[in-house]
């Protein structure tokens, strides 16, 4: 298993990207505040550059290679955020990046790869196309395969966004909230509260169409997300073994969410606090809006973890 | 004429209305500043409260009362950004607040003002059915009107969101820019930058389908709002006399975009920066866009005015 980052990895990870991730700002809402009766702080990394926290990972894990390996540059198979973040890190670096997508992607997904200059490389759209053509680019390139969360510098790059909150907020929080996917932001974020602030409760949101975290977490054992069906589609995929090892030692709760709770909080971000932020993202706030965890009167931090949507297909 | 704020009244403005109003962040855009070559920031008041800079002037008219008048309450005419701002302001303030709204107003504006917990008078959808009803509400509540940009605590409290880039920029701005309908915005942002940076150029965008501001700088006598058209609902207004009577001194320009510039800005904003803008404050950027103004290499900032839009009917 890859290597679970310590604090001076995240701490390494800050510095790190600092020069070129915007330290994002953390919004109140008073509408949201009072309908929930919380204290609520949301940490935008949908204003992040590519749209996303992934930036931060893919930067830290770019610049923390050695030249000799960073010359041959980086490579992944993603239709989405990570692909674009590794995409921008590797050209802010100067390194190329090699991406495998399915040719069924999104034409605004690859037109955005393309865009900050990567090597796009097509495939069928299964799991075994992927990753045989992954292995295929990255055998005849050099390249160093970065996974999109089953990384120690991904985890320790996206744990950045949990300690900038903690240090906007002398308060602290009593509990902090992120979505869960394959696992690299809930599982930094409890790294992060675990070393720096051991008295916050994280909780983890997810789909019920997609709630092979839930479930693993449950049997105490990693199981894969089988056919998952959800309108968030950053949170598809099956945690990896380093998400996975984190989260079932550090994040105190996953609770599921169903479709309407995660459109309809959605929907009230974009109302109440003007910004414009994708489906997974609202996934922690569907949790308290669907679900009373006897939150009331507490300072619930949570991370908005991307605004990339297609304007033009909006589910309202 | 009310009277031109000074930079006294500003920093009282500032002062009083700092309490209750965020202080709004300001953001930046690489995708933006590689299409214009030039380094833009943003002014985020579309995450200010009621989602929009209105609540700056509407909050330090109503702190700036007496007690005595205070009781009485505040009123104005208004189916916009004002309105709710009135009525939050008063709220905080616990006074009344009397808003008179056209019938034909779209229910979610009236749903939002009473929401603050306004008290409604309804109109004819008419300018003398308004102004008469106002008056009635007036000499029956005896509550002082407010208006929504002739008045001088109106304009030294939109001058506060100007003050406030130019304190987190300290290499500040060549240019500063803001949109312009009756004006209150507008010509705040020219005051601040002459009392506190002279040598920042203040430009203005207007629709060319509302050009009243753009036709009465160029007559140099206050010229009315006939008939607008323009998918920017916040800048149909004439200029007022105060707001007139600054903006033609000490604003070097007003810029006029069509209506595609308009949609095609706001769509940009929402995709690149992730941040819901109403088409008024789209119109800088459409002035951008549309124009070369020659300012390649300099440092624009915008001031995005709001973010009230309905997410059911958008224009594309």
């Amino acid at each position: 298993m890859e290597k679970i980052p310590t604090l001076a990895d995240i701490e390494a990870a800050a510095e790190r990207i600092k020069p070129y991730a915007h330290r994002t700002p953390m919004l109140t809402c008073q509408t949201i505040d009072q309908m929930l009766d919380m204290q609520l702080f949301f940490k935008c990394e949908n204003l992040q550059k590519v749209g996303a926290f992934k930036f931060r990972g893919a930067t830290n894990a770019v610049f923390a290679m050695d030249a000799t390996a960073a010359e041959k540059g980086v490579a992944t198979h993603s239709s989405g955020n990570h692909a674009q973040a590794l995409a921008l890190a590797a050209k802010i670096r100067g390194i190329p990046a090699h991406i495998v997508m399915p040719e069924t992607a999104p034409a605004v997904k690859k037109a955005a790869v393309a865009g900050y200059g990567a090597k796009i490389t097509f495939c069928k759209p299964t799991l075994e196309a992927r990753e045989s053509t992954l292995a295929g680019v990255v055998a005849e390139t050099g390249a160093t395969f970065v996974h999109p969360y089953d990384n120690t510098y991904i985890v320790a790059g996206q744990a950045t966004a949990a300690k900038e909150m903690l240090a906007d907020e002398a308060d602290g929080f009593d509990v902090l909230m992120a979505p869960v996917g394959g696992g690299g932001l809930a599982s930094g974020t409890a790294l992060t509260a675990r070393y720096l602030s051991p008295k916050t409760v994280v909780i983890a949101g997810e789909p019920t169409g997609a709630d092979d975290a839930y479930r693993s977490m449950k049997e105490n054992k990693r199981l894969p997300s089988i056919n998952p069906q959800t309108i968030a589609d950053g949170l598809l995929t099956s945690l990896g073994e380093l998400s996975f090892a984190i989260i079932r030692d550090y994040v105190q709760e996953i609770v599921t969410v169903s479709e309407d709770a995660i459109v309809q909080a959605m929907r009230l971000v974009w109302e109440r606090m003007k910004i414009i932020i994708e489906p997974s993202s609202a996934v922690p706030l569907a949790v308290l809006l669907e679900h009373d965890l006897g939150l009331q009167g507490k300072r619930v931090g949570i991370i908005i973890s991307g605004g990339n949507v297609d304007l033009g297909k909006l589910p309202w």
